[in-house]
């Protein structure tokens, strides 16, 4: 059997997206940007994109939703685009996000403290959210931007949003939120939680690779990261990626059309799952589950690196992961773990396993099995976790 | 009949390159990045797309062959880098580029220009190139980086890749050329023709639109334009769109096999639309036939509106261009129409044909009667062409 639950890294196209994207490959492949029918042709199917992306997150008719080509794209458009218009064009001079962001955000931030820029990073409480007191505790008159995601990507905790909209708003701060995580797990209603900015990936949710979104509250006016031609509205050049779009159009509507799924169904297999991992000795899972995206889990299992662990479940078809993708080729510990406060040697045995709506029940009792087998063995073998014969023998 | 005319704007996808990228939506779909093998899955189709990446251009080991969004992207990301590498925290001061560049490097120039860097746009010849002669009168010690494109997407004109590269090494500048017009249509060859950036754009040579590349000599480090995770060696992130490299590789191996038809019957096809186009009076086409690439043709026929004309010729069915589509829905002058001087009249009379290896002889012949009728309509009704019985009257 293969089982993958590793959708917080990526996720299958959703074979009715692919069906969707496939006339216009080889098909219908003018540039929309043409003045002839095979330019044309690739129109309405556009217009309905843009629709459903509008609709998916809510986003007002003077809203820009601008077509990139990935949430690192955006996200990276975004923090450039305040440094130059709020801070070196600007009379803000601080750009305030937390520990635990994606590092898209981390490192555009980085880069901007190269150039002169003054970055904070928040901490964030044990549930590895970052609490509103503490960014008002932070935040002047001075803050260009605060930069903080609508879920996490390791743990799947929720971030206050509207709360710390309101707190970036009332010191004159633009509000961005890195909405990844979030689009297809939770409602994102962008009137709603009154963000400025938000960053989204189409693979995330059903969708291709190498397409994403900015929305832009209002058509706010920002620095463009990629300057040409007048694609987009002049805001984001590059001819305009149709099979992607349309794609990336149908995988919102159909998101949006399985949240209750996502929060009955692939809640109650994840909590199966964690149900059946709580019961394992010395596990800890980061967050409260109702504060959670109902498809995450992220598990410290003591005694067993990470790396182990999926190497285990690897070799019984499970996919799963360690944290973010983007570092997981190194032997690398959980970002998040340690933000949290977490012991060092806990850092490094974390285990997320992240559900889709294509997750199946027999997968689920399958990974559940599969787990128990590999805790008892790499605990077997650990030199960090010392022998329990009664629970070895428990046959758990 | 539907006729597509328009290959310099965007082309058909491959069937060939849309089959290679098929498994990796729906079927093969894990992030390469992550450790199982849900990811691992896709790296001999990657490892494989880069071989061709790299055989394409010729690329050395030691080079660096990084995946983009788009020409755009690496356009931008080139001159961005360069201007944070040897600008701002460098001793130099100057970009040089043509006044005939994509508006990909037009604009990323002039936003340069808006932080305090000095930009030089080059004038071009009356055949829209620019003479290696300009380029030396205009470049010092001081010059960062010179930026010329290999083949120019107006006119298909060919500029002297090999000699300016070497002008600009004397002077220890840069050599970066946006090769997008080139790739499939004359061979490029990055180690003979000694350039340190070259940019492409699958899209533009029967690969997938959304992806496309930089060639960086040497690996040579450059201040990244998307800043995050550790994809593509950490030089640019943001989860790799694998059915998008996937396809770009398999593209890039059939415009090389296709370089000899693309110099004999796509070559052929062109010619002979050209020479019956040069039977009308009063027309006149930039730049000479054997130093353009084998499939454009710019043509001004005095006193019809590029616009009318595609008009007309949209109504036959076939699909042509007045110029680069990223402006295209404005009514806009040919910018290379102007950059060689044209009278202003004649700048708004820009025809753009381009051919692909898809194009058949039907449709050359198809297209040249359409192209007569349509002139003499025009003319005929047209407030600046004064009638000219003795023309009409033949027929043409
Ligand atoms: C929270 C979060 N932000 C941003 C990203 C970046 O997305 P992409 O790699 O598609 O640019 C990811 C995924 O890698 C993520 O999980
Ligand atoms: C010469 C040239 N450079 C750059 C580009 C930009 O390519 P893309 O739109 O794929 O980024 C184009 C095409 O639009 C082009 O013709």
């Amino acid at each position: 059997m293969r089982v993958y639950l590793d959708n917080n890294a990526t996720t299958m196209v959703d074979p009715l997206v692919f069906d969707a994207m496939k006339p216009y490959f080889c098909d219908i492949y003018g540039n929309p940007n043409s003045l002839h029918a095979f330019g044309s042709d690739s129109h309405p199917a556009l217009r309905k994109a843009m629709d459903q992306l509008y609709a998916g997150i809510n986003a007002k008719d003077n809203d820009d939703v601008v077509v990139t080509s990935c949430a690192t794209e955006s996200i990276n458009w975004v923090i450039k685009g305040i440094y130059y218009d709020s801070i070196l064009n600007g009379p803000k001079d601080t750009i305030i996000t937390s520990e635990v962001e994606h590092p898209a955000v981390i490192s555009a931030c980085k880069f901007l403290e190269s150039l002169g820029a003054r970055v904070i990073y928040l901490p964030v409480n044990d549930q590895g959210i970052v609490e509103t007191n503490t960014l008002r505790e932070h935040i002047t008159d001075t803050t260009a931007l605060v930069s903080i995601m609508w879920a996490n990507n390791e743990t799947g905790m929720l971030f206050p949003m509207k709360e710390m909209a309101a707190i970036a708003h009332e010191y004159g701060a633009f509000f961005h939120t890195d909405g990844v995580q979030a689009i297809g797990k939770v409602p994102v209603d962008v009137q709603d939680a009154n963000v400025d900015f938000l960053s989204f990936s189409a693979h995330k949710f059903h969708g291709p690779k190498g397409v994403g979104g900015l929305y832009l509250k209002n058509g706010q006016p920002l620095t463009s990261l990629m300057h040409g031609g007048e694609h987009m509205g002049g805001r984001r050049s590059g001819t305009l990626n149709v099979p992607g779009i349309v794609g990336m159009g149908k995988a919102m509507e159909l998101a949006n059309a399985h949240l209750d799924m996502e929060n009955s169904t692939v809640r109650q297999l994840r909590d199966k799952l964690e149900d059946a991992i709580l019961k394992i000795p010395d596990v800890f899972v980061v967050g409260k589950r109702d504060e959670r995206t109902p498809n995450t889990i992220l598990v410290s299992v003591k005694g067993i690196e990470g790396e182990a662990m999926l190497w285990d479940l690897n070799q019984k078809g499970i996919a799963a992961s360690t944290g973010s993708a983007c570092a997981s080729e190194d032997l690398e510990s959980n970002p998040v773990m340690e933000a949290i406060g977490a012991e060092a040697d806990l850092a490094h045995t974390a285990l997320r396993l992240s559900l889709s709506r294509f997750t199946t029940q027999e997968e689920i009792d399958y990974t559940i099995d599969a787990l128990n087998t590999a805790v008892v063995r790499l605990r077997a073998i650990s030199s960090t976790y010392s022998y329990a014969p009664s629970w070895h023998k428990s046959g758990l």
